[in-house]
């Protein structure tokens, strides 16, 4: 039970506020590329980060404050991944942080750090001490905050919601970015979430690991895994609201409009994934386990053969069937029925008669659904992908030169 | 110590008789799509399958027939996968031997059977009962067999080659197709290889294992893993020379020879890979273990924007190193080298000063190279990949339809 806040992001909880500036990281003028969302009392902090092994100093960095007790914002660059570089990395990380503190007057402890961009590449220190000061915060720059973060993206993304608890009105916002480099676990991008609601910081962490596996652990545009995912969401409980804790009346209200929130800008993500012009949704129900139902429907999503037979608006469904059977669960192929956009096609592991122009026409939709039905139990879980076009390599072959 | 045999192939070693014909299951006329291998006396055989849950009954019923004492040769189409058609599959695998068994005079337990193409459409047996007779074999249709399991593939693949053994020469030969749904493990292929030595069955099985391990498992088109890879081995000891067998003096040489058939077919799969322009060799050096070095290796080479990156010409090394984390083995970030055909790029996890136009112009060549030292050990792999190129997309796209 929540409401959708238009046009709202993470500045629409109360107590957040939100700026961005041009420090010169994007070679293209009049962008923005270094930003910041401030709490203005302390928050407390949940985060989940990337699971490659090459680790951004930025992604040190953040890891490393997460266990403190309570935190006051984000500072986050585009341009630069601050990967790849040395021990130069953590002390770049630790001085944007340190430039931002002084400039927001808390201690550099309170503060997040993230960074996206090329890999390889030093961030250009002097540019983020000349700029950074000229990021002013207010409630009106959400936007603005989730532009910054944007790199290849073209659009950027923001959502929020509210629901009631206590009688009052309790807002969670989120702005996010990432359509290349993206695929589970976790997916490659960057996420910061905020909400005025009072959350108990154990139970946040649990809720926001629970929900970021259905979510964002659930996308794939490339396959590829960056270095610097970050999730990091701060509850700063200016709502004056009672503490939510896993077993407040309002546990699974929190649960379902953050779920919301993080579904959509994980669904925007792949909408908007490099030369992506069709979204993607893949169910697979009917499966022994949860996990099996995340792995096949990942297995789906993720396939090249798959995205490009979407491309294509080619009904080639002997492709799903072979991303299923790679993805590494029990199957029994006698069960499984297929489904694209609601037309039956295969029953019981064999093609049923179907009228082809009608799944052509279907899949000429912006958003195509595939269901498979294992009929083995009783789990399901959807998966999110977007087709591979001529653009994606297009631009993906000529990225740093 | 081995003798490459200039345009050998199947029919190369002694013993070895092959055939092919249009019958009808692809739809350009005058093309070759069903083929047959035959030894003219009983042979030892050996065999991997794919790893796919979703596996073509054409490779079930040869799968079933591998634990026979002899064989005498494989029947093949290309054209249709013989592939989620339910339990039809079988009986019509069964009958395609059958139709081939009464024409070679041979029980049906002496041969085996694969099919590549669609997935998800019944083999047209009318046009295989009409046609299987016109397949004449000889000792010169080594090439025609080779061509009639070609689905995407733009030419034909074959090797042989002779080392020797109690002083006389001993042959192998090999075939092979299959340049899209290409992944680790195994390569979505198939390929048949012959004999005349005379090998022991049970060291034949663990030497093709060991080989296709580091030869068809280690390569990548496209990441998908295909439901009707085989690779089939037949020994049939027409070269009248002793039994080679884990002690023999010859063990190594025959493993060494069969590696060179398989290691060359498998790079000539990704080379012809569809759409693709270049091929790219990984080798990973100082793992801790050999499969440390598999691992990281494949990833490299199954990387999408490596992939992409190669046919860009595009020295955006970060993306190997991104690969190289997302293999999910332990690394150390700072002892980390990357080589691009030899140019020495990242010297201990960090950028060096490179001449960016030299490594531009190394990656404009047919063969791109890159090399990766760990430096945590002494155990190395090589993989092999494929550029990704707008063909690909285009290609793919419209492949049922």
């Amino acid at each position: 039970m929540f409401e959708i806040i238009g046009d709202g992001g993470v500045t629409s909880p109360k107590g957040f506020t939100a700026g961005a500036t041009y420090a010169g990281l994007k070679t293209e003028r009049d962008t923005l590329d270094l930003g910041i969302l401030f709490s203005d009392i302390p928050a407390v902090a949940a985060a989940t980060f990337t699971q490659n092994s090459v680790v951004s100093p930025s992604v040190i960095v953040s890891r490393n404050r997460l266990s403190n007790d309570t935190h006051r914002g984000i500072v986050v660059n585009s341009g630069c991944a601050n990967c790849s570089v040395g021990s130069q990395g953590v002390l770049d990380a630790e001085e944007m942080i340190s430039l931002a503190s002084k400039n927001l007057d808390v201690s550099p402890d309170d503060l997040f750090v993230a960074s996206t961009g090329m890999i390889g590449v030093e961030l250009p220190m002097a540019l983020i001490r000349q700029n950074i000061g000229n990021i002013k915060l207010d409630n009106n720059s959400g936007s603005d905050f989730a532009k910054s973060m944007m790199t290849t993206d073209t659009y950027h993304k923001e959502r929020a919601v509210s629901f009631i608890h206590d009688g009052e009105t309790v807002v969670i916002g989120g702005a996010s970015k990432g359509v290349g480099m993206i695929h589970p676990n976790m997916a490659t991008m960057l996420c910061f979430i905020s909400t005025d609601a009072n959350v108990d910081k154990l139970f946040l962490q649990e809720v926001l690991s629970d929900v970021v596996n259905d979510s964002f652990n659930m996308i794939d545009v490339d396959g590829d895994q960056s270095t610097n995912d970050s999730v990091i969401l701060l509850a700063n409980g200016a709502s004056e609201t009672s503490q939510i804790n896993k077993d407040s009346d309002s546990a699974d209200a929190f649960k379902e409009a953050l779920s919301y929130v993080c579904v959509e800008l994980a669904k925007e993500l792949v909408k908007d994934g490099e030369g992506a012009k069709t979204l993607v949704e893949v169910s697979v129900e009917g499966a022994r386990t949860k996990e099996d139902a995340r792995k096949s429907s990942r297995a789906i999503a993720s396939s090249i053969l798959v995205k490009a037979m979407v491309h294509g608006k080619d009904p080639n469904w002997g492709r799903i069937v072979m991303a299923l059977g790679s993805s590494g669960i029990d199957i029994e192929e006698n069960k499984i029925d297929v489904f694209i956009s609601d037309i039956h096609i295969v029953s019981k592991g064999i093609a049923i008669p179907y009228y082809k122009d009608a799944v052509v026409s279907a899949m000429a939709d912006k958003e195509v659904h595939f269901k498979v039905n294992l009929n083995l139990g009783e789990y399901s879980a959807n998966a999110w992908g977007c087709d591979l076009t001529e653009d994606y390599v297009v631009f993906n072959s000529a990225y740093s030169t």
